[in-house]
């Protein structure tokens, strides 16, 4: 049996207590020997500046290289508002994905039918939801260059940031999405500004291109991101995959999350390109949620994120996919019997701590 | 009595019709003897590129600046899809923005009870909701220079967009939503990327300095927009003022105007700097709504956005602020009788057409 080399970055916040429970379930796949998943940890984050001063170090980057997935906690809080811009916690996501070339971000939005109550939406609105948001995650006005802040005098600064696409970036993300959609309902929906934006323009163009070469046999739409974000609240469930560029899929996934009332249930991954020589690809997994850090420490946190990431570790990078199936029907089924963290708690419902959830996913598994 | 100078601009799709409604509303004041407004009529947008192969013509333009106040319709349609970037609908309304220098961009979202039950969210999340977005206007990647698309050779093509702010920007922004606040519920949410973006950094840092210097009563909270476009959709009556950027405001006030079930019914003000020595500034007027091309000329579409958007004319370019509270009285009126338009009919209440709604508010005056 392959060995699979895995780097842990739990980072700040309830990110060590949501990946406490994943290690858990890497210990009992590992015990179980229905693989042999070999793990590190790394800092990332305010726990990577506390310690070395940086957002993460040379030496976790180098393991995150040599690491068959990386599967990722939360980074930020307030404790790191005011460290040196370069060294925020943020810098040391954004450096991952940058530096691994992590350009696709595969954010679904699910509305598990036990919690769509939840949501702020109406029920028929949202049940059933499911769809699958791609946004591209290296290029755009994250890292494009200028970005900076210039003294002009006279008490005035001036902020520049800079949105750059090349059609060779906007190509592999269509092509993920085309392909993903292929696996589901079949249809993409393509959102920008291209009313507005140049990069909206390019960005339109090429989609309408790659569709056109490569993937007649997909539905094709595309909508101004507004006016896109708009049918998001107002009938979401009209989208299977919608994809988008950095900012935009930011915003869109978020708001996407959100409407599920699930949002302590969102996994997410993000994918680099396939290697022609070995196909693998780089990859790294982490929630949706943020590091909460009002709620650190308190074993208060719904590690389903967490746990739900790594099953698409166990999905996309592992070829896992029957036991990434039982991952997942073993949390819809602890849900059905009643258990619930304290952020999705209502009435009639068991509550649970961070553990005693992960512990019941175990236990169905 | 002095008279007042408006240019109407009706543009695209539903815009002369519901345009029609205010002509009508504008006629009956004069009658009235209650104030004295003159009208012009120009072209902007595809009717524009129809007649004269451009977005505004050079006269209008010279038209809107000798005017008062500019009410404006809609722009766009699938008609004008394939003319040239430069003179597409959207370039005349981006125009007259930044010509004008229509900085301040008011986005009321107000969820009207009689209609709280046409939203996707729970009545219980937006009735009574009430948020103003102060999106800055002119500036931002709207209009950054470099926007440019470059062919690289080898079928590559770079689409570049500028994200830029300067310091006073972002002040007089900052000072318009913290006025507002002032007559409201003294509270602002100031919205940006400052993890990602430098030009969050300086917003941000902007914001809480003219807080501190001059607005100290005035509640000040910062937030991502990211989450912040979550949170509107979770619980979006913990706001009061919004104030946020070009393009993020046009995704946020997009999606506030969506969850009040009422987008037909938001109006929208872009106001310039007060003159400092006439005291007056300019300003334009449109309902959030679009052109929608599909139902133009079928005299289903709602006037009462561009009425309502009338009413901020009333009350911010020509202090007439008791007849844009007896304006929005009439609204209110006519929509508790039961008299709807086809986007937002339901159950037990009465169909209308444009001209109906129109002449039934104008009957309650
Ligand atoms: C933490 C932050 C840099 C990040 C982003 O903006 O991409 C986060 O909001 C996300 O969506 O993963
Ligand atoms: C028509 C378009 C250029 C415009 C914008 O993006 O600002 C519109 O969406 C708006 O919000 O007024």
């Amino acid at each position: 049996m392959a060995t699979h080399k895995l780097l842990l970055l739990p980072g700040d916040g309830i990110g060590p207590e949501v990946m406490g429970e994943v290690q858990r379930l890497i210990d009992w796949i590992n015990a179980q020997g229905i693989a042999k998943f070999e793990t590190e940890q790394g800092l990332v984050g305010g726990s990577a500046y506390d310690a070395h001063k940086v957002s993460i170090s040379e030496g976790d980057m180098d393991k995150a290289k040599a690491a068959d997935a990386i599967i990722f906690g939360a980074v930020g809080g307030p404790k790191w508002d005011s460290v040196p811009y370069e060294v925020r916690p943020e810098a040391g996501l954004l450096r991952l994905r940058k530096d691994l070339g992590l350009f696709a971000n595969l954010r679904p939005a699910v509305c598990y039918p036990a919690l769509a109550d939840a949501s702020s939406l109406k029920r028929e609105a949202v049940e059933g939801l499911d769809i699958m948001i791609v946004r591209e995650l290296t290029g755009g006005v994250y890292f494009g260059e200028p970005k900076t802040i210039t003294d002009l005098g006279n008490g005035q600064k001036r902020a520049i940031d800079t949105q750059v696409y090349d059609t060779y970036e906007i190509e592999r993300i269509g092509r993920v999405a085309f392909d993903l959609a292929r696996k589901r309902r079949n249809k993409v929906t393509s959102m920008e500004k291209r009313n507005v934006m140049k990069s909206g323009v390019l960005w339109n163009e090429v989609m309408t291109q790659v569709h056109a070469r490569e993937y007649k046999d997909v539905t094709l739409e595309h909508q101004l991101a507004d006016s896109g974000g708009m049918m998001l609240v107002k009938a979401p469930k009209q989208f299977d995959v919608i994809v988008t560029d950095n900012l935009f899929g930011d915003m869109l996934s978020d708001i996407a999350a959100m409407l599920t009332g699930s949002l302590g249930m969102l996994p997410s991954a993000s994918l680099g390109e396939i290697d022609a020589k070995t196909r693998k690809r780089r990859s790294l997994f982490e929630p949706v949620h943020g590091s909460a850090p009002d709620i650190a420490g308190k074993g208060l946190a719904n590690p389903i994120a967490m746990i739900s990431s790594f099953g698409m570790a166990l999905r996309y990078s592992f070829d896992m996919g029957t036991l990434a199936d039982k991952v997942d029907a073993a949390i819809a089924a602890v849900l059905a019997s009643g258990l619930r963290t304290a952020d999705i708690k209502s009435e009639g419902t068991t509550a649970a701590s961070t553990t005693q959830m992960g512990e019941a996913i175990l236990k169905e598994l």
